[in-house]
C-alpha cells in the first residue's frame, strides 16, 4: 500500500515532514505535493480522483485555518483519508481541527491531533498492517520499543 | 445583477429562505440550489465555474460544521461570495464560523454573523447599489425605514 | 473484516446506534459492546487485547466528556481505532473532542465529529473495501446515491 | 472605484499594509486613515458618511479587540464594509473576530480571516470586477498566477 | 443622580427589564429608550451626547452579539456607561461579552456579566451612593437583607 | 475622591503600573498593596472593610487566573470596585476575565479589558467627575487631547 | 471524618443533593448549608474557619458563575476542599470551571466536573478511606457494584 | 502516607518537579515515575494498582493533550488521585484540562490549575495532614508564611 501525502502550502512542510519519515522508517512508499483545494481546484481534484489509480490506498492531508484540504480530498477519492489539523498563530490551530473534524454524514476525515503528522503516518501504518505481515510486524516491535523506551525513562 | 444562493443540505433552508425573501423584497433575481462540495463535487465545480455565464454577480453559500461550500465556492469563480455559518447543535456554530472565516490568503470569502442570512442579502444588495441606481434607491429607503422602526419602538 | 463497537455506557446508544445501522448496509458484521476504560479497566484492558483474536480489524469507540475509550482501545490493540466524540451537556462535547483528538505521538485516534457515529462506520467501510472488492463495490455505490439525493434535492 | 482604508490605530497599520500593497498591484486607488469610532467619533462619523461623496466604492475597515470600527463604519454609509479582525495578544484575535462577524440584522461587514488584510483587498477587487474589465482581466490573471506557484511548488 | 437605560433592540427588553425594577427600588430616576449604534446612528450620537444635559449620571446599555452600543455610548460621552452583554443563541453570550468588554485605552465599559441587568443597576446605585446619603442607606440596608436572606436559607 | 490600588501579587505591579500612572495624570489620590483573597482572607477582609473610612471611593483590583480578588472586594465594601483580568499564560486570561465579570447577582465588579489597567483609572475618574469639577475638566481636556492624537496620526 | 457541604444558593441544591445521597450510601455524616462568600463574607469566614473544630474533615462546595465559593473556603481552612462547578445558562459551566480550577500557588482546590456532586462526594470517601477501615471496605464494594453493571449492560 | 508522582513524559518533569521540590518541604516521601497509560498499559495498569501496597496514599499524575493518565490511574486504585493539565503549546492546556476534570461519574480526579503541580503536593499534603499531626503543624506554618509574604511585599 503506497500512501499520499499532500498539503496546502509549503510551510506545512515543516510539520509535514514527520510523517514522511514515519513512513521511510516502516518502509512505505509515499509521494508527497503541495496542492490546493483552494487555488488549484482543478488540479486538485483530479490529482486525487487518480490516487487509486496510481496505487495510493490511503491519503495524508495536512492544512490549518479554515483547513478544506482533508475533508476536499475526502470527497474526490473512496480511500480513506487521515488529516492533520495545523497549528495557527492566531487560534492554536482551534480553526484547523473544528474545519477538518466536523465533517457532514456520508464524507468522514480520520481526524488526527494538531501538528500530528507522525501519528497520521502511524495511523496509515496501522491501516497498511491489516493486510500486510510485514508491516504488522515492524508496527508490533515499534509498538515495544515505545514501551520500552517510556519504561527506561528516568527522571 | 443575479444572485446565486447554495447550501450544503435541504435542512439549511430554515435559515437561507431570509436570504430569498430580502433579495424578493429588492426586487433582484435569484437562482437556488442545494449542492455539496462533500457529496457532489464535481456537479458542485461545474455549477459555480459557470456562475458568471448564467449572469450570476454574487454568490451566497450557507452551510454548518466543517463548512466547506463558501470556500470551495470562492475558489471555482472569481464572483464575490458571501458564506453564512450555520448554527449546529454541538458547538453552535462556531464551527461553520471558523471554517468559512479562516480562509487562506488569495480567496477570500466575506462571512457574515452565525445564521446571518438576510445580511448576507442585505450585503448583495449593497454590491449590487453600487452600479444599480434603483437598488441604491431602494437601499436608501430600507435603511430609513429600518432607523424608523427603532425610533418608534416603545418599550 | 469484521468491526467492534464499544461505548463507555449505555446512553451512548442513542448516538452511536448509526454505526451499527451504517455497517449493517453494507453486511458488515460486527460485535457491540458497553465498557468502561475507567469503571472496568481490567476487564477492557482483556477485551481489547483480544479484539484480533476475535477477527476483528477496526474499533469503534464512542465516549464523552473526559473520554479515554477511544485513546485506551489505541493503547491496548494495534488495529485501526475510530473515535466518535460524544455530545455532552455542558460543553457541547468539545471536552469530548479534545479528549480524544488531542492523542500523544504513537497513539492514533482517527476522530470523528461530535456524535459521528455514522461517519465512523463508513471510515471502517473504506478501510474494509482497500482489501474487499464487494465492499468497495458498495461503497461506489453509497457515494453514488448519496450524491443523487443532493442531486434532486429541491428547495 | 476607489477603496477606503481606515485602521483604529497605527499599531495596525503593521497588518493592514498588505490591503495597500495588494490594491496597488491591482492599480486600485485607495485612501487610507487612522480613525477611531471611540476616539473620535463626530470625525469618524463625517469621514464615512462623505465616503460616497469622495468616490468610495467599498470601505476597509481594520481593528482589534472590542472592534467597533467595521461595524460602525457600516451603520454610516450604504456601500459595502469589509472588516478585517486584528490577532490581539491576550485573546488571539476571538474578540475582534466575533465583535466584527456578529453584527445584527440590517447592517452587514463583510469580515475576512484574523489579520486578513489582504483577502480584504482581493475581496475589494472582486467587488470591482463585476464592473470593471480591466480589474477583472488582472483577478484572472492574480488566479492563474497563485495556481501556478502552488503547482510549482517543491518540497 | 438620574440613569439612562438604553437596549439595541425591543428583544433586550426581557432582560433589560431587571435594572429598571432594581432602579425603581431603590428610588432612582431613569429614562429608557430602544436605540441603535447601527441603525440610528446620527440619533444615537446626540441622545448619547447630550444625556448630561438632561441629568443623567450614568449609562447603562445593554447589547448583544456584535454589541457596539455600550462602548459606543462611552464614546459620546463622558459619564460612566456600564455595559449589560445579553445571552446569544448561538454563542451564548461569548460574543457580547467580548464586544463590550475588550474596550481599547481610553473609552472604558464597566462591564456585567452575560445578563447582569440587576448587577449593572446596583452598580449605578453604588456609584450614586457616593454622594447621595439616602442612597448610600438604602444600598447597605439591601445588602444586610440579601445576606440575611442567605443566611436563612434552608434545604 | 481616593482609589484603592490592589493586586493579587507582585507579578500583577506590570500590568496594574499604568492604572497609578493615569491616576496620578489626572491628579487623584491612591494607595496601593499586595493583598490576597486567598492567602491573607483576614487582613483583606478589614483592610477593605475600612476603606471607605480611609476616604477611598473607588477600589480597583487587578487578578489573574481563578482571579477571585475583585468579587471579594466587591463584597466587602459598597463601595464601587473595577476589576482588572490579568493576562494569563495558559488561557491569555479567559480564565480571569470570567472569574471577575461573572458575578452573581447582588455584588457587582465593573470589569475593564484583559490587562485594562489604564482604563480601570479612567472609569475611576470618571466616578469622580460626576461631582468632581476640576477632575471633570480634566477628563474632558484628556478625551480632547486623544482625539487629537488620532486626528494627527499619520500613515 | 465529617463532610460539610456548602453552595452558593438554593437553585444550586439540585445539583448538588448527589453528593448528599452519595455520602448517605457510604454512612459519612454531613453538614449541608447555603452559605455565600460574595453575600454573606463575615459569616462564611467564621463558618468554614471554625469547620475543623465541628469535626469537619472535607469540604465540598459548590458554585457557578464567577464561582469564588470554593476558593474562598480554601483560604479560610486548611482542610482539603472538593469544588463542583455548576452549569450555567450562557456558558455551560465554563466560567464556573475556570474560576474554581485556576487557583493560585499555595491554595488548591481539588475541582470535579461540571455538575460533579457525585464525584466530589466519592472523593471525599476516598480520602476517608485511607484511615478508615469501614469506608475503605464499602469502597471497594462500590467499586465492584459499579464494574458489574458496566459489565452485565446490555444493549 | 507517601505519594506516587507520575508522569506521561520526561518533557513533563520541567512542569512536575515543583511537586517534588513542595512534598520534600513537608518532609514527605515520594516516589516518582515516567509512565504511560498509552504507551505502556499493562506496566502502568499494575504499577498503580499495587501502589496501596507499597505503601502510597495519594497519587498525583501530571499529562497534557488529550491526558489519559490521570483518569485511568484513578481507574486502577481507590487512593485518591490527583491530577495536573500541563500546558500545551497549541491550545494552552485547555484540552489537557477538559481531559482531566470532565472524568464520568464514579471514578474523581481531583483537577489541579494548569501546571499546578505545587498545588497538587500542596493538597496531598492537606490530605495527610487530616491524619499526621507533624504535617498538619508544618502546613498551617506555611499557611502563616504565606500569608506573611504578602503582607511584607511592598510595590
Amino acid at each position: 500500500m503506497k500512501v499520499s501525502i499532500i498539503m496546502g502550502s509549503t510551510s506545512d512542510l515543516n510539520v509535514m515532514q514527520a510523517a514522511m519519515t514515519t513512513l521511510e522508517e516502516f518502509g512505505i512508499e509515499y509521494e508527497k505535493r503541495v496542492i490546493s483545494a483552494h487555488r488549484t481546484p482543478q488540479f486538485f481534484s483530479e490529482y486525487i480522483s487518480k490516487a487509486e489509480e496510481r496505487g495510493i490506498g490511503v491519503v495524508i492531508a495536512g492544512a490549518g485555518g479554515a483547513a478544506h484540504l482533508p475533508g476536499m480530498a475526502a470527497a474526490m477519492t473512496h480511500l480513506p483519508v487521515i488529516g492533520v489539523p495545523i497549528q495557527t498563530q492566531a487560534l492554536g490551530g482551534m480553526d484547523s481541527l473544528l474545519s477538518i473534524v466536523q465533517m457532514p454524514s456520508g464524507v468522514p476525515v480520520a481526524t488526527m491531533a494538531i501538528n500530528g503528522a507522525k501519528n497520521a503516518a502511524l495511523y496509515a501504518v496501522q491501516i497498511a498492517s491489516l493486510t500486510e505481515a510485514d508491516v504488522k510486524e515492524k508496527l508490533i516491535e515499534f509498538r515495544k520499543k515505545q514501551a520500552e523506551k517510556v519504561l527506561n525513562a528516568t527522571i
